[in-house]
């Protein structure tokens, strides 16, 4: 499974494991909304700076959200 | 630690474990030689494709290789 696939899918578990819809998620995570939308689908191809920074509010390691 | 500098040492670590010069992991990893160097300094904030394409030589995945 392609490693953008993976980040999709454990970002939006662990925001739904938090209950935080995808803005509440965005706001925390202090990146635009639209750009969570688009890591859910796994239609991003963010820098690893970008994944610590979604990692940081779901309580997870980079390493941890590229499973 | 910065997730930069944790690639940095990851990358340095496993390359030298498989006895590989840079010029011949950059060979193996399809990537230039001197990025590699920026790799391995932390110089660099590289998508999760990029990481992605250094783990599979080292015989790690992505998440890994991010520590």
């Amino acid at each position: 499974m392609d490693v953008r696939t993976r980040l999709a899918r454990n970002v939006r578990r662990l925001r739904e494991a938090k209950g935080w819809s995808q803005e509440a998620f965005a706001h925390e995570a202090d990146i635009h909304r639209t750009y969570v939308s688009d890591i859910e689908r796994g239609a991003r191809n963010p820098t690893i700076l970008i994944v610590e920074k979604l990692a940081l509010p779901l309580g997870v390691t980079a390493g941890e959200l590229l499973g």
